[in-house]
């Protein structure tokens, strides 16, 4: 998104201070509403886009499904108007989500709060409420992901980030295989939107759990980015820049081989390096 | 916080990879619950320390208080025990909240689910809920801040951080005046509770709102961060990176000047840029 701004610049020694009137591209930001069976349950701020796999997404990430037919359908309206527009698509900031007739009652319904895509842990009112309970045996997945792969996958990130808008101001996340090929890449002003776009479209293409897979994060790792893999069954996640301690502990809890500051010279592996081969 | 890695470098040519075990420094991350008048309210996850300022910067935000005085205590508890430990201080994963009595019914108790400060928008269930009812009158706040003094900030944060562990993995936040004199710095893996840190110190300081101040954050500026600028009555927000669509446009409609892109040569001003001086 275009936006006006006075960009300013400071010469380093002497000199005068310029200003100029200049077009500078922002990230869009704008507010998805979730609802389920009409119920609001959550809002979260994130960029336009792939909303339908982020609404999936964020039901896998909480709990509330499984299975692709565990949603019956996800419309995405504008205002009161729900329905596929014509001329502009799918587009809107609600999200209508219909679970299947026969789920049994989705657990965040026992929640006083609800958590947001945002922000893995918001809204959870209690510290137990943290917990994940992985029945997906990350520590069985015997995938082995050499250093050479894993070196190549920030460099293919921001490659794939290229074909989008370079505002500056976006996280990436993708999904790759053990021996390097990309499945996925999405875009996002929030990190964990970013990841609840590619677990919502793992979910949708019927890839779930992602046994065998790399989650390639730009950013930091923190502890809901841990929660999101671990409940979608990837055995790895790397991380451009800094593990939080509670990532590293979860990671190390849950079965998950956690690499941080994946740089093109080196990287640290904080949990379960038994994957991570030459 | 130490934990045990392990280190493995690549060589850009040819040459063996090499494996070292090391001890790295993380981002100390774990989860604090908020309870108001016994009642938990909010879980955010967050670095330990300055929890007191934490709790009450996120009573501010929420709008839940507007004075110090509207907060009869906060007490950092650890799990069942509340009080201060004669070994530890107050240290504790729990803030108990006491409202002064005669405080009206808080707004968040008519709203379905609850924000966390470390996502000022999670949980909230209706996009009217996301706009902020400023009183504070932004637009008359008539400081001005020369440009020089802002190219001044970015060193000024780092240097506030460098005394503290290196983790690369901690945001920070610093209210400075507008000749440049510090007030308070704060760090963070959240950047929304390195704000609600120096938030709530200037409650507790007398502070606020904190007119004629500049907010300086560590990395971009988002909705959220706007939202908490103008609630604490701060009229100048600088990032070191870049802004989100909708943190220019709330910035613009609430008198707020935004700056971003803050680098050593240049700057970015998104609104409100009569309050930028050479």
């Amino acid at each position: 998104m275009r936006r006006r701004v006075l960009r300013i610049s400071v010469p380093a020694h002497d000199g005068a201070i310029s200003h100029a009137a200049a077009a500078d591209l922002v990230a869009a930001e704008e507010p998805l509403g979730i609802r389920i069976g009409g119920e609001a349950v959550a809002l979260t701020m994130r960029t336009p886009g792939d909303d339908i796999d982020l609404t999936a997404g964020f039901l896998v990430s909480e709990g509330i499904v499984t299975a692709a037919s565990d949603i019956a359908s996800i419309r995405i309206c504008t205002g009161e108007q729900c329905g596929h527009d014509e001329h502009n698509g799918d587009v809107g900031n609600i999200a209508d989500v219909t679970l299947h007739p026969g789920l049994p009652t989705p657990s965040w319904s026992r929640r006083n709060f609800l958590t947001s895509s945002a922000c893995g842990v918001c809204g959870k009112a209690s510290i137990s409420d943290l917990l994940v309970t992985s029945g997906n045996g990350l520590l069985a997945d015997q995938v082995r992901v050499p250093v050479a792969i894993l070196a190549g996958l920030p460099p293919a990130l921001r490659r794939a980030q290229r074909v989008f808008e370079r505002t500056g101001g976006l996280h990436a996340a993708g999904v790759f295989t053990a021996d390097g090929k990309q499945l996925v890449v999405r875009e996002d002003v929030g990190r964990h939107n970013a990841v609840d776009k590619v677990v919502g479209w793992a979910l949708q293409a019927g890839r779930l759990p992602l046994s065998g897979c790399v989650l390639m994060v730009s950013g930091r790792a923190s502890f809901e980015l841990v929660q999101k893999a671990v409940v979608s069954g990837i055995p790895v996640l790397a991380a451009v820049s800094a593990p939080s301690s509670l990532a590293a502990e979860l990671a190390q809890d849950a079965g998950l081989t956690l690499v941080g500051f994946l740089r093109p010279g080196s990287m640290n592996v904080y949990s379960h390096e038994q994957r991570i081969t030459d």
